[in-house]
């Protein structure tokens, strides 16, 4: 217990998307959509906002697996996109490994459809690589409860670490005086309780301006 | 059992939201918060679509209450807006009620915080005045689903209809033929299931063009 | 409470099958997949073992809503089946009715997705008219468990009774001296712990033989 | 539906409280207990702080059940208090209807333990009398949500309405002009959401005085 | 709403148990087996504490369905016994009917298995041949949650009054001082939690014996 | 992973039964009562099918906490009781300590109240000591899922193993051969579903004799 | 971590099915019976798909336990089948351990009932002994969810891996270009929300065909 | 497993608050909301019971995040109280770190909100630093049980022991004759069940006190 913490860096840390195709979302039931749909749009803003670099990867997407979620083909109109022409584990092509290297980073978000398969694979993979591996268990998603508890079992035991989006943008930022106005706008986004306290403050604020010479 | 079914009628209906307010939305606990955010910014898309008359109303939007969804004002900048001096029962508000009559409408679409309250009371009211009461069950929250099963209860018994925001567009809407496209947006920002169904089938169409000798 | 219990008969009743379409199953989450296909088919099965008129009817087959589940097309290939251009109420679709009041019943056994929608809406306006309405609750699928509840108790206000693919088989199969083999066949292919009954009965019947003296 | 909502009314309410002892609170497992105590105190101090007659009744405090809530005693020391020396539905108890019809109040707000017996029966007894029921389902305990269910829909046929304390306040209370302090405070004790949401705004307040020109 | 409260009266109730068998409980997942098991135990344990005429039928015990509970068996054993030849709902077989009305008694309370056949069947039937019918929701199981309620809601909505074994025998005994000692031996056999509180009463009460002159 | 298992072993198990006492009873939530009180009888009835040694312990019999189960004091007559002053500990007396230790048992089976104190404190201190750990998940009871999760994670993590009543049972016996008619019966006794399976077996047998010549 | 991840692979992985017998089906009370019988099911096929060696053990088939599924029989004639004599861990039986060994196979695929018995013993004693164990956790079952973590904390703790039959398919076939039909007509047969993407998939593609000239 | 248990001590142990501020409470929705404010009330009252150390830090409070909540603050005011300008883990404070450190103890009992970021990142950091970390889970709150679960599984891997407050009391008391009424007192005002254990006893003691001659 005495080595040190290694915390997510934003100097060492990249963003793997896997398969958030729009056919495969319909098999994702460990979620409710909307609360699915928030949570992967929010890890991908804060990839953006982290200027991480991410890498996306799909598979079939002309058959019924679908497209990509169009939102992340628009938010990362330069990232490395990895069609997988039949490998289920992304590791398993040479393009997404290569593309996951060249970035240099040692530490891996990684989100995807469905958990025990596109990420927990990917996730194993990578451990066994030396690759420090950072689950984000609210953006992926997959059939079931049971399905999800057996494979997050299945990873933790291997050295992956689970996390959220919100966590991850926590331990990104490590100091709120870094940026305050965009990642608070982020939050507002994506955790409607956290944009009504702000939205609260600021009516607030606004009917009760502060004496000048208060600081 | 034979007497004609009253169905929502454009015509003849309009939307009453109470209380949508950004510090009351933390009682809300019988959603998600993802969720009930969509519902509730749903039914007021819905209401624009639709161009039903809309009233807007609040209590003690500058205390502990704190003000409307932002959304909501910016969605209906010129609706009848009834912030409430102190009445709990927005019937109990002389220029609530006449706000409501002056729609003509007899058919009442209502949502708002909490169910068992502000949502309640006024649609026990509006039935005692003849009105038809449409509560939209999952645009109204409040603390518990103990809460929430009381009040749904209480509200059938005394003639109000339970219905969501999706039943209440599709049965204003009754045909597509009277528009797709616009609804079919609607339902795609609100439903990812949908939106899902929409892309898949969209990319498909894109990458297998008709030939032109087909109908 | 002293008019005679209008029971489900065969003579008298027709089903009607809304809208299972291979997309909209995307959109039904109150159950969970495996449960519902069975139930979807097993309704489909008891109304072919007992002949009922079947209707069926879709939305836009070839838009992202996908086609009927193949099945049901396959076990009536000779039922009205009613596509409507445009009609979110079947009811409001002219050959739909003409199909129904066609059958000469006067029991409609309905289900479809979603509940609140092409189910409700078809049922409240078929009570209206005067027929007696069954909504079959399991094989009926919808958003959330919301969204189910508000609409049953619509439903259910409105004169319609729930009732499920079990209670419907038993209510007109009335005895089983009718037939034992074909009915209970059935149940085994659809409800696996009856099965698994049968199953270990029949074993160790054979392996138990009657001695031949006994009745 | 066109008949006048009969609201609660200061003026015409009593509230009954049935066999809140300490013995019978552990049989109730419909809540979790300090959700299930901060219910029953909240209904206790509304009754208090309305004035409304309160009656107070027990079964066999000596036995097994154990004696009242020590806090219902402390808040009531002037309320009819009557042991049931064995009636298990307390109208069967001539002291407690005299008691009840003494109060000349026609609306009863019943809470209790269990909610299927102590508190239906009693409900099921005024409504027959001609008494307006209005029983408070988050102040009444059982042993699991199928009895509460049960009981709910048995008492709601029967007539009684479906309430919780929270609702019951603000029914009374109707309009925040005729005290906002006692009734706030009374909230932010029994809420600690809404305690949550005062908190924030008076130390908001404190530290933004308005400026003295602002009305 | 002014119509006397019709109370379960033991000179007037009589108890129906319907295919409580041992092949058919494994279809029983709407409750806990030992829940279930213990429910339907103390239904009977009260159907003979109170002499209530009793009647047991089944439905082909030698097939698969299995022979009726062995306790059952064993409790009433001079009660009618009708094993059905092949009619599902009991109202169907003439000896049932001939023995039901040979009780003489206008309140049936109903258990069995499956809730919304074997159970909702019969109690629809009773009703509209006159009877009063009491559902004894907790001694009577079914496959799942939705199938539980579409029956409630059915059986409820024909006028049908859903009950517990519990509530049933406080309904039938009124007064505790008819008797404690039996009814109290029969709620401690079934309810843990009342026994515990019996027995910490007791030994309490045996460790500090009362003072001689004390009443 | 290449070491032995070390399974449970009749020669080399004891039992340790902490503090089921019947007011303690009351704060266990997170079972369902019955099911809660049918585990510890199934845990008490298997160790003394299995003649394993148990000691008993409590906590102020003679206050609030209320006295040990009766059963299990009938039930082992000569075991050693240790009434504890007021270690909360068990291992923290040094006469439980030597009751432990005189069996001669390093495998020790604990099931109590309350999980995540009375047995996770036994436990962490005995596996401190060197003893093989088995904590009866199922025969111990908190307050609710959360601090049962809790607890577990660290008795898990410390290197305590959780198993069940029959899962202990199953592993200790081992074979059938040993015995079937024995443990067949305690598992009829406390597994309803397994009961089940038994009395329909029988009785198809009872019908169906074997023929003479089949072995 | 730096160990390479040692994945399932066909020509080193062997299937064990123990105890999916029509009786013991009744115990499994942590799935819905669809659910869990289609996993079995799919857990079969893939074994069949992938033709790895396979072995099926039964305990007492001719007691209550019932015959084993006869799907698994059916579908696997040339499989060792090791009705065991009266072995509760399949590992004492000689005969079972000699047929795992002649597989050959060193990485084992277990699944069974129920989940902390026959599965839990099994995967404990193949761990000792130094094979790779992969517990199926969708395709075995138990009494609850309480003996479901226990006993997968047991086994996880112990070296197993938690996966479900769909992870165990993606992992043995790595590459859908090893063959996409017979795997895709396996998952449709299987995962209904996969079949229906498929389904509107290729209703698509044959309304609009591909223009002759596209690839 | 040999070494031994290090329990938490008295003269060893501080408690971290962090974050319990008004405004983010409303994020809170894994716990029901009187449960959590009693919760983190029982914690901070018997840190103070047992007189130890106890740190107080928040992160804005005069913004959105809101006020600490006033029991807190007037529960401890000579605590050292950190405001973080900035920081988001509190490790990363510098004078927070101090704080800790000038307490010399090594047993660290942490709770906050949430709980993946304000609670996981200090036990984190304060386990690399070598303190044992005690995360008091049911006094620490966030989002929903998804990231609960993943916040405990990162933490505990990384060697946190996961305790509820009930634990921490108990395991820092050790022996009731420490004293009874002090630490029975904090329990029955924060477990409810305790409560009205001690008042049926005390009641029944009152009434049947010991005879003299009885010791």
């Amino acid at each position: 217990m005495s080595k040190p913490y290694s915390r997510l860096d934003i100097a060492n840390a990249a963003v793997l998307l896997v398969d958030h195709q729009a056919g495969l979302l319909s098999l994702v039931r460990d979620f409710n959509p909307d609360q699915f749909k928030n949570n992967v749009l929010a890890l991908a803003d804060l990839a953006a906002y982290f200027k991480l670099p991410t890498i996306l990867t799909t598979s079939f997407e002309n058959g019924p697996n679908g497209p990509l979620m169009p939102e992340l083909k628009e938010m990362f109109p330069n990232a490395p996109f990895i069609p997988r022409p039949g490998q289920i584990n992304a590791w398993d092509n040479e393009d997404f490994v290569k593309a996951v290297k060249a970035t240099g980073r040692k530490q891996l978000i990684i989100a995807g459809i469905v958990t025990e398969v596109c990420v927990a694979f990917l996730a194993l993979s990578a451990l066994a690589e030396g690759f420090e591996v950072f689950v984000v268990t609210d953006a992926s998603g997959t059939f079931n409860e049971i399905t999800r508890d057996s494979s997050w079992n299945r990873m933790s035991e291997a050295g992956a670490q689970l996390v959220t989006w919100f966590a991850v943008a926590c331990e990104l930022h490590r100091d709120w005086r870094r940026d305050i106005e965009g990642l608070g706008a982020l939050f507002a986004k994506h955790i409607p309780d956290y944009r009504n306290l702000m939205t609260s403050y600021s009516a607030l604020k606004a009917a009760n301006p502060l004496p000048k010479s208060v600081p």
